[in-house]
């Protein structure tokens, strides 16, 4: 079995990789048919990010939080920025929201009147304005723009106008600033989305230069898609922005990442590491809703099986397999693969924990904190936070 | 071309065909992302009916409306199948709901807790005393429980639960009074769903009685499964309670029957034709959701589509077709099922609809009535419905 | 219903259409599981190009025959095209094979090992040579590349060596000449594919320069796909080379083109014509498998769908779609298309075949021809023409 | 982590498990696109059967062999089966093939000629005397019976051919004799299959009697479908058969059993484990295609695959599982199950080996026995058995 030789440097790049938690995913989150409200669910940003120190806390390797504007709307991004800090926190990624408000029946960007696109574009660009209160990196753009019924509106005169945003969104990125554009297979349009595939995020962004990247979210994909491959391909063409990441069985399901395909994951991270993708260019957000669990530790448990695919990805015998690959020996070189996922790295993070000051079993430290119990306690009244802002 | 020889009969199977619309249709919908107001929904059950008899007045061939338990709770069932009377309307099936309160975030009466699970089938029985006052022949039940995560609970254990209840709910029907079992791919579960396929539906349903009969929801199936293969079993086996229409590119997307893939519907019609469904023992129901398009137009569609679809299947050259298949000749098999789904058969609905002293065009009188003008200005205030309760 | 106004319009569009079919469908294909041998299959390239010319004498629309190499490799290629055109033919594109040599088992242009990649980067430069003596316009290059295992290969080392096998052929294209590069979503490889997707193209064309074009294989994408949201993007980026036509219910099922889905056929003509790809750029090409039924007539029956699917196309009313759409009203946008589609287009292409003095009933005549049973009594002994070269 | 106290019971059961494997699967297999000779291939039912023991010796968990009519036919199956004995295997299923006779193209059992489907009804009847002669239990059908296209035959005709045929066949069934009936979503047919899913497989099996069971293939369903729990239900309903394993990242890809989603193996293992599945009723068989990778070593290693799937599963706390189900704990009950699915259990197979007196490394043992290049060097001339019989 795999040698034991490397950990030191598998140590290393394990110690190195920050997970991004979402703001969102603290808060409420269900279906259309029904929202599941739980107790002790933060009301406020700042709540959210209590949440969000705990979930660092324990696992050492969440330090920043996504943004979603209008969820997380304030008076003061700076002071929210501070608070964050206060905790051992960043501020992360901000998020759009172009679709939820009844103007954006029809689309935000790719909207046919020009009146509608105009609102989503200001909010756009209100967004660029909080990443430089925040110091936030990267704005991430999911559109939920499309159609629903086949003639609804023209498929290419929508790319037009989404070209038309994105390049005023672009030029208003400052410095060190990125735009992460996001793909989706379908949801919430039923017909046409406007951007449905990496190739047309892909496409639009190499239009507007190397500060646009794409952003994988691992359930945004048609029935069957190799991930991995969309991975790969990405890293060799200088374009993945980073991930969002979670599960999924059947669609955009939301669950927690690696929970469905734990073999898939892995296989991702395997690319990620191939490609050079640990450096600091590819961003790990999670991206998930916990709609029947609690929403901490479902949270610890996703950072914690980031890393546990991580490591394995990170334990492939790489000259093993280059070699069977060179040889043409299929077995082999699947053998070296399934070597590194097979083995057990639940001991080895254990003991990353454990030399970084941490309990080693993440889920049950979070559980003996009483955290849970007080929240529930102390968040009583109010508005809890969910989706619908 | 088809002989127009079998017009007659085509027109007469034409006339005797009821569809089924469903209340909560004519309320707000939409996805977990966002539901948008439209103006002019209706606040009540009485409300919905009267947008439901526009539909009848137009189209002369939705004489029947579904409700939904709670979404359509009134204090008096039986005064409100008066008032449908008054409006030339019947009260259908009644549809239960056992997935919107936070009892239900498990399941309902696959609910691990017996507590739940009472609660639950309390509803269920409800219903059947809600059919007693309305005088519904079906009981249509659709049940969201399943598991999100490998593990959450015994697949196994979930299914006895479920049978135990459905016998409790199948022996509690009256004379002539029908159970429709309904089953759904995922959504809103999305690990195991406990009614999933046609099979478990049929197994279960095998066991309770012939009035158990299962429901095909057109939107309910795996991505490329032969729905019209479904619904000529379940006829041959006497066990095809109805539908649930609606269409869909992806998943539930529940749009318009017949939008996304008309060739479909019309294969799923000839099977009805062709295995003696027409006969009044299939009911056929819509459930849509018109998120982005009015709606009262949109369900006058629906129905025109789904005429459109059985005038096409009535159409087809049986005689012609059997001698195809029998002669193994492929090309010319096909030809005739192609030759009747060519067929432009809107004249012939048209010509249908004047004969029974209608407008030819049920969407144009639609417009030209004034109605969406009418409740635009009138249902103002109160609380519009919408899938929330 | 759609005014008969712009019908000189149409015809005239109709009658520019040209659809080019294959030579490999006049001969032998099945499944893994058989290939059923069908009587009067030709056993030479000749052959197939005499039942080509009787596929374009009933259709009119049939003017070229696709090559596949070595399938139809002859001495003389020169007297190949010298003897199509004294059946009224063309040769159309070149298409390579560097999937049916044993040494090709791991792969051509992305294997492992140089001699492999060698031999078939030599094979494609000798179907440039082909072009050059049949005079054909374009190369398609599809490839079956891809791995069956995790980590059988690198896949970013795949993607190196196939653009350098691209490079090689595009710098050896003549005045003239195009390469039309195919994508597949998989089969025959079970894990990953190089070519998967139209973004894994597109990157590839993008980098060629503007004489590579990606062609759309209607039965190459993930179920659910949005085909003509692809052709539309890649119309508005100039990068349409063509189409492999057929249907599918499922995978790569290669039926009849329009069988499946005449409506998706239809939605997919009508980007065509938006994008103004009827102007001769875009080649339409079939790409089937009569695996059970006759397939001559099969062809003629395809070609006649893709021109139905072209009628209605070119009878949607674009000045009224507009207006709705940019009305934003989705029902009327979604009837203007619908209305186009319902109508029978059949009477309007008999009248179109009589005018260029063919029979109105292609089929039909092709029976009455007596071709069948001619070529079912002359090719006697031989070996029947099939994909295994 | 998963504690070591049930070890002695694990292996108990470990040892008691025994993998059929498919005498095709040593031979040559492919795609429709090319089938790739290997060196050293059997020519002959007893040169499959030396293969097989050789996975056989080097594993100690495949005992029997099932066979192929009309690939493994030989004069004297009594011989065939001492021929087996010799080696230490039993000859296993015997599978039926009515699908590779010219006769067949459209369809056998479900043909609409007469002739054609006693033709196809003798051959099944055949393999019923062949299982007298080999002494095997079960009679192992599945049928590419299907159509096309819409229109091409009458779908409720062909289940009353299908289950006629049925009929006959368990009636011929001799003591302790069982029908498993296989079922599959699609592929060689693209529009109907007769026996698509589960479903209509338990419809049929109901009629037939109890010895009529379901074979589940791991790579016959719809995109998405959740496998385990049609074990889990069928294991319910005491229908289910058996197993022909194999994995699939799209169709039926036919790929080594556990590698394209080993958590889907576990989680289906975990279904057996806790419907009583491993108490000799279920039978546990390979159904592969080694298409790019040798073909014994690929053998071994799917064997070895299902036991390390099995060996999770029986880790599986039991006792915790179902605490936290009842409890309603979402995160916990999947935390125990995943605590098993995360634990290297090649250490306890290995050691179950060693103990049995066998190589912990089975594929190194295979290496190191020269068996390929004896093969390779002795097995030259005659025509290397394939699917093409």
């Amino acid at each position: 079995m795999t040698s034991r030789a490397d950990v030191p440097a598998v140590k290393a790049a394990l110690r190195s990789q920050a997970v991004e938690t979402p703001s969102w995913a603290y808060g409420n989150s269900g279906t259309r048919f029904k929202v599941f409200a739980q107790p002790g669910v933060p009301r406020t940003p700042r709540e959210k990010l209590d949440d969000a120190a705990r979930v660092h806390e324990h696992t050492g390797a969440a330090p920043s939080v996504a943004l979603h504007i209008p969820w997380d709307r304030v008076d003061d991004y700076a002071a929210l920025a501070a608070y964050a800090a206060g905790l051992g926190l960043r501020l992360g990624a901000i998020n759009s929201n172009v679709f939820q408000d009844d103007d954006y029946r029809l689309g935000s960007v790719c909207h046919p009147d020009a009146r509608v696109r105009r609102k989503a574009l200001d909010h756009l660009l209100e967004c660029v304005d909080i990443m430089d209160a925040t110091g936030s990196r990267d704005l991430k753009l999911w559109f939920s723009d499309g159609t629903n019924y086949p003639g609804q509106d023209d498929v290419r005169a929508r790319q037009d106008r989404l070209a038309e945003a994105l390049a005023a969104v672009y030029e208003r990125l400052g410095e060190g600033q990125r735009m992460l554009l996001e793909y989706k297979f379908f949801e919430p349009a039923f017909y046409t989305t406007d951007v449905p595939d990496w190739g047309t995020a892909y496409a639009h962004c190499l239009k507007l230069g190397e500060r646009a990247q794409v952003v994988v979210d691992t359930g945004h994909h048609a029935p069957g898609t190799n991930i991995e491959f969309i991975v790969a391909l990405l890293l060799r063409e200088g374009r993945l922005g980073g991930f969002d990441f979670n599960s999924r069985f059947y669609a955009d399901d939301d669950l927690m990442v690696g929970a469905a395909d734990p073999f898939q994951l892995f296989r991702i991270m395997y690319e990620v590491v191939r490609g050079g993708g640990l450096d600091g260019g590819v961003a790990f957000m999670l991206d998930q809703c916990h709609n029947v669990e609690p929403k901490i530790p479902a949270i610890i448990r996703s950072v914690m099986n980031v890393q546990e695919a991580t490591a394995k990805a990170l334990l492939v015998d790489r000259e093993a397999l280059s070699a069977a690959q060179e040889a043409g020996d299929v077995l082999a070189a699947n053998a070296v693969l399934m070597d590194a996922y097979d083995t057990d790295v639940r001991p080895l993070l254990a003991e990353l924990r454990e030399e970084a000051g941490l309990d080693p079993d993440p889920v049950a430290a979070y559980h003996r904190s009483g955290w849970a119990r007080k929240i529930t306690d102390e968040r009583v009244g109010g508005t809890q936070a969910g989706w619908g802002a």
